[in-house]
């Protein structure tokens, strides 16, 4: 028996029928659900698959199900914050001994180089430029002063280009070192509480000469492992990281430090990083990243603040 | 005394303190009151524009104005629904004898040739095309009949490539027949009600030969004309018409007639039109406009009828 959160069109629910599932429960809060319906029957299955138009945290099932299986990943695996509905499937719904699927995920964190710092500072001097030759015109032809408004002009196109993270379908060959797990999380267990703050402490050590850390970029995996009980019986990786054989819809998230400091092979970072839930708008994240540069040499850099906006 | 109503910026309030007005109100919802109240206080009129944060429905001032100015208009003038406010402002605070800037407005439907017709008719058979690969691949390599969706979505990209209003500035020389006015309004007279739905039956004389009529295009112009009993000085147009020397960021609304009718010069369309606001969204509009091609030689056409959303 198999629940399937925010089942969409109902694909997931219509593979589990074809897969063998006795029972498949497929919940989707929006009017998808319809289009979801006329698939499961169009595609035969209507009698095992049945679609439950609502949010997760109302509906009522008849039963207690043995798999859960959701395609609930955001951009950086946690943007959307939809794996709250998970968990409380999870918590409600799931048979002691059941199964989650993906049952494991990872947020990974890497540093890069990257033409994009460029091109958004670039655009940014841009729109400042723009917006002085505004403030110019306004005086001279209307009698206006808007030059009062040039910081909060100024802050708020800094987060628009400079801050906010960029979505990018990364070669890996823009990697400039190791790549960290800043957060891994057996979907079983997982609290709302564990994904509302992810905190990190992690060492990068850089293996490229003479290049520039333009940024850090961000990815997820997830696996389906199954859980010790109930081990799958093949296990499946779905992987975000950067692919010469081509990238998902998903890609990478990249957060720009502006400046890009310069480093070399066998320098290191050490990255504090923080990702919370934004308190505006809570499927977004605000991210704190303060990394200090440890050179080979032995020197250690000041400590560099930013913050990003996962939007 | 100056009420403006969705002040923004405030730039309106202050060319009215500029312009003499012994006290201005200016009133907007959102939190950008705050850097108009910056700008009022640099231009040094903060002694006279009073910036309040609010609706016009909730907001209190201590005392009655003499004129109501705003920038309302939307698209084809009533897209976003804006002048609700106005109403509410003008019923709440205008003293008798005031008087409303823009004071009067009206909406202009004329016929046009256009190339966007084609252009959006061959996207659409794009995104089917693209759409009945998908269904194959998905029966071919996952399993998965998709087809009972083909109908759905097929309607969900007409109403989006072809049944959806297009922005665009016109040149003049697409106009292939006259402009008929479908609205006229007095700003301080109209009503909530006339303007939720507005209804018209117009004659547009085709002045070309050989064309199609590829569409209807919609545009607006108001006039700041004062009252009666308050005329103003000088009377100032903002038009928004198809115009060789450039445009606004209004630009005109086009409503595809597809498919686009031959037309030759003498002929005349009879056209009835409707725009509704959207129940699931009141700042949009739905459109419904039927047109009957009378030829010149005496032959009449059946009318055909067309759904637009302006969104």
């Amino acid at each position: 028996v198999v629940l399937d959160v925010g089942t969409g069109s109902g694909i997931l629910a219509i593979w589990s029928a074809q897969a063998g599932a006795r029972k498949v429960y497929a919940v989707e809060a929006t009017n998808v659900a319809e289009h979801a319906r006329e698939l499961v029957r169009a595609n035969g299955v209507a009698d095992i698959v049945e679609v439950i138009q609502g949010t997760m945290e109302d509906i009522v099932l008849p039963e207690k199900v043995d798999v859960i299986i959701s395609e609930w990943m955001g951009y950086y695996l946690l943007r959307e914050s939809m794996f709250d509905s998970v968990i409380c499937a999870r918590d409600r719904w799931l048979n002691p001994g059941g199964v989650m699927y993906p049952s494991h995920a990872r947020m990974w964190l890497a540093p890069i180089r990257s033409g994009l710092g460029d091109k958004k500072m670039e655009d940014f001097e841009i729109a400042m430029n723009d917006w002085n030759h505004f403030v110019e015109d306004t005086q001279a032809y209307y009698g206006v002063n808007m030059n009062a408004l040039t910081k909060a002009y100024r802050a708020e196109h800094e987060k628009f280009y400079l801050k906010s993270s960029i979505w990018n379908n990364l070669h890996p060959n823009q990697l400039i070192g190791q790549p960290a797990v800043v957060k891994e999380m057996d979907c079983l267990t997982a609290t709302v509480e564990e994904i509302r703050e992810v905190r990190a402490q992690v060492t990068l050590p850089i293996n490229q000469d003479r290049t520039r850390l333009a940024a850090l970029a961000g990815w997820f995996d997830v696996h389906f492992r199954g859980s010790k009980q109930n081990p799958a019986v093949e296990e499946v990786e779905l992987n975000t990281a950067p692919d010469e054989n081509g990238g998902t819809h998903w890609g990478q998230q990249v957060f720009l430090m502006t400046p890009a400091p310069r480093v070399n092979e066998g320098d290191s970072i050490n990255v504090s990083f923080s990702m919370v839930r934004s308190k505006e708008n809570h499927r977004l994240m605000d991210m704190d990243i303060t990394y200090e540069l440890h050179e080979a040499s032995g020197r250690k850099l000041p400590a560099v603040a930013t913050k990003i906006f996962l939007e």
